[in-house]
């Protein structure tokens, strides 16, 4: 790569127009809390030299304005556009328009840069309900707080909030989003592009060169030695969601950078699935392509190490204040297998803990630090499963995610200096069109969907101490349906046997095609898929999400709000503002 | 039928055991404004005699709680129950345990009968968008505000409102409502069932014979002489939702009686479609089986009579403050026919008014009221067009609405006398979960649906100056999916020629087929329907809906609620409570 210093010139290159326009990163209308940082990054079409463009912001020259030298690099990386660099810039609160010119071309944006009022909460607790869409909570509430007569029996923890927003959750490239893009919203205040953490989407091949933006964690790292940060999943640790709150790559499947990434940052407690990419290339298992041992890494850091729910305890018990707890090589099961069906990968990790187990434990080693605390919890799996169309397991687990939530309030009480927000990164196409009542007549499923007035409550088992129902294959059920499918069966009844696979590779090794086990269930009908072949379970819905939230700054929420605003309000809560 | 005076008596009928329980309407749990009238019925299985059963209200006789005298009835309209009857009851605000013992069976209810604090409020404003679910306000906001790199143009009247919560929307007989018992738990405080308006649904055979409940425009009439009422929609008058401002009947369909029901509360605005039901049968076209002319009677009664907007906007000129304004003989047409596609019925009816046309000729009408005024505006078809399958119109009218709501803000403006409310009545199962792309390379429609990353903007032409995009059927437009959907074809493509028929009856006269008309267009899908076969088109939805609310009274919103909060708002805002 060639670079060089910037030079500052008006110099017009009338003669080639460019391609596309000059694209500057931060993109426009970003906002940007003060003395954040952040790589400021112009990309100008065609490969111009440096003498051929001009950066400004509000009128000054790039270096003056960030008070540092920018970097030029004609024909970055190779390809047939120049870029000027300042990483790691900062501003003080403003407004600022910042133009790139380029011969008769000038591209301008408006970034608001804004300070933080006097920090009002000690500790912000997170919450992501992945996937969380309103059918989530609707079937959460009727299945564990009961139903009667239009009634319900008792509010969700979810619910039970002062509260609310509608949050809009589309990236800077797509109207519907992924849980990287969105995840990193939540954490660093900046939009994103589908699969990329931590970042802005630019012209760069590798994925760890774009444009970086600072995660929350970092923030606090960087500007608060007393508070403690944790980050708590059932997904696997590296996942999108857990990731974003340390991670900067263009493609969220770099686990083993991600690996290294928590490490650099160092959270507190870091609880998820997700072990193979801790250890190095020479252990059985490992999903490492290097020599590094990041358990012995975290150990050598003064973290204790859990792999179980009994060794999580047993380090909360001993006064452990850094735990990596990692409980699976891959996801950690859902509420439905553990409790219930049994299945997943329960009888390969017989004791591993549920989010509210680890929300528990994450609290009780965070609660001591003695400048407060921020917690992010995911329920990564409601998310999962709505993907496997398998919406038992997906209302389990929000049921699961509610729990946990009780957990945060009760900690939270009368304190009055905890902010707990709990958000969905992205909805899904899912809704409760009835009942399936095994009672109706007719042979095929849709005969026993009732609606309207025959949508009669379902008959599910008595709910156990946590809310979760004992029994939900009977005889009348929950009629939940999604929007977006591949070639699939419906079965209409709850998969004990193991999640639900919606579809299966095809003959052709590429398409897929519906999964022919469920397809010899009694009921089941085939569906053709309304999704392109490639996929093989439901996509996102573009969808808002539903917002609640309580404690101080939690007023900020109201109206609609773009998913860059919780970053927002999470660090006037925090009061992390300035230099 | 069999009247007598009820005897309190504690006699045991131990032989019999009753097939069911005995039913207490109100029903369980009921929260009842103080002051307001209610009937009060308990009904006995098996047609015990007055002497084999007891009633007491917090342990005292009926007569006496109720300081009336109650009506019994041994084998009511000769069905197999007795019945207890005390119509009009009301009570003083506190907590109510009313028990109903016959035999050894003894069934107990809980009422809540609470005061309303002083009045907050001189207007109420209730927006009803019919059928609005979170996928029609995000899409609401990507056509009439702009999409760009995750950011929108600009905020939807509608969520740009300080209070929001969640509503939970079921009636007291099943998971889904319809918009009958919806609207009228808005109305009169009361869960319903499928179908019913301003009652409960009793054993009852005739269908104004069940337990009323009352409706605000009654309670307002009765105790406000100086508060004016409203009704706006752009479905017929006799529909669901703006009957549900007058009515009691178990059927819905009653357009006729709920035409009379009008008559008898006298809103001082009326305005929709449906005229058929307001003339004698002697005239062509009418509906009427009757020799009532509700023409004449409400023009003798002091309203003047607008069948066009031009004959509407000339009665708000010449000042009138009572209006009937019936300007199609079914439903007014809709946003997207009155403004591009000119299809529906708007040769026929070329002069119709709008929701916003609508909204702001009601508010002039009533705004005069020395005591304020009550109005309820509907956007009807948000619903109507969503069972369609239709969602270009749907979103045409969401957008409408927002546009309705702009005005009632723009009226509230820093008065702070005018509360608003806008809330869904139920939701559809609808959501975005792309973009069809013409330009995807494939033959289906399945190929040209962008997902995630490639959900790109749609291309729609320039908006108006009210919103609504110039031009929809473009190469690049949202991908909205609907969960449930009788057999049909998936064009993916607006229905420029009219509202979409998703399907008709087939060969059987029975069961439903696709609409081969949609079957023939160039991208065409044939779905197998998930609904029962005699559902032509698609269906509610049990998922919660989301209110927003602005001016004294909306900061109880917050949580999640039962719809029928919703009225106890209204009726704390009006205090409206008390004898």
């Amino acid at each position: 790569m060639q670079k060089r210093t910037l030079l500052i010139a008006a110099a017009m290159l009338a003669s080639v127009a460019p391609a596309t326009a000059q694209t500057i990163y931060p993109l426009n209308r970003a906002e940007i809390l003060e003395g954040s940082r952040f790589d400021f990054k112009v990309e100008f079409p065609n490969a111009p030299a440096s003498a051929d463009v001009k950066v400004t912001i509000n009128g000054k020259p790039v270096n003056e304005a960030f008070g540092r030298e920018a970097q030029f690099v004609q024909s970055e990386e190779g390809q047939k556009h120049s870029a000027l660099w300042l990483r790691g810039a900062q501003l003080p609160a403003g407004q600022y328009v910042i133009e790139a010119t380029q011969g008769s071309e000038r591209a301008s944006v408006n970034w608001t840069v804004y300070a933080t009022p006097e920090r009002k909460a000690k500790n912000v607790i997170l919450f992501v309900g992945d996937g969380m869409s309103v059918a989530h909570r609707t079937a959460a509430r009727i299945l564990s707080k009961g139903w009667e007569q239009g009634l319900y029996g008792g509010e969700l923890a979810i619910d039970d909030m002062p509260h609310m927003a509608l949050i809009s959750t589309s990236g800077t490239d797509s109207i519907v989003t992924d849980s990287a893009n969105s995840a990193s919203a939540y954490t660093t205040g900046h939009k994103s592009c589908v699969n990329a953490l931590g970042i802005y989407c630019a012209k760069n091949a590798l994925t760890l060169d774009h444009p970086k933006v600072e995660t929350i964690s970092e923030v606090i790292k960087r500007k608060r030695s007393g508070m403690a940060i944790g980050v708590v999943t059932n997904a696997e640790i590296e996942d999108a969601t857990p990731a974003a709150m340390v991670a900067h790559t263009r493609r969220r499947s770099d686990y083993n950078d991600i690996v290294k990434m928590f490490f650099d940052v160092q959270p507190d407690v870091i609880m998820g699935g997700g072990s193979p990419n801790f250890l190095p290339k020479s252990t059985p298992g490992t999903k490492r392509t290097d020599d590094l041992d990041f358990i012995a890494k975290f150990k050598d850091a003064g973290y204790s190490l859990a792999t179980t729910k009994t060794e999580m305890n047993a380090a909360v018990a001993g006064g452990a204040k850094k735990l990596l707890g990692l409980y699976n090589t891959s996801n950690i099961d859902g509420a439905f297998d553990l409790r219930l069906a049994k299945k997943g990968s329960i009888s390969k990790f017989p004791d591993q803990p549920d989010v509210v187990e680890q929300t528990k434990a994450a609290i009780e080693m965070l609660k001591g630090a003695e400048d407060g605390f921020f917690l992010m919890v995911e329920s990564a799996r409601i998310d999962k499963y709505s993907h496997s169309l398998d919406w038992e397991r997906a209302v389990f687990d929000t049921i699961m995610l509610d729990n946990a939530v009780k957990v945060a309030k009760e900690f939270a009480g009368d304190r009055n200096d905890t902010l707990i927000i709990v958000v969905p990164d992205h909805a899904h196409p899912i809704s409760i069109i009835g009942t399936y009542d095994d009672d109706r007549p007719g042979q095929l499923l849709r005969d026993k969907l009732g609606t309207y007035n025959e949508s009669l409550p379902p008959n599910y088992g008595p709910r156990d101490a946590d809310g979760y129902p004992t029994k939900v294959d009977t005889s009348r059920r929950l009629a939940v349906a999604f929007g977006s499918y591949p070639d699939t069966c419906d079965t209409g009844r709850p998969y004990l046997d193991g999640e639900r696979v919606p579809a299966v590779k095809g003959p052709d090794g590429k398409t897929n095609v519906a999964n022919e086990k469920d397809c010899a269930s009694p009921l089941a009908t085939r569906k053709q898929g309304n999704l392109p072949f490639d996929a093989n379970s439901g996509v996102h819905s573009g969808d808002d999400v539903l917002l609640t939230a309580m404690g101080p700054g939690a007023e900020r929420f109201r109206g609609h709000k773009p998913n860059v605003f919780v970053f927002r309000v999470m660090a006037e809560a925090l009061a992390l503002g300035g230099k």
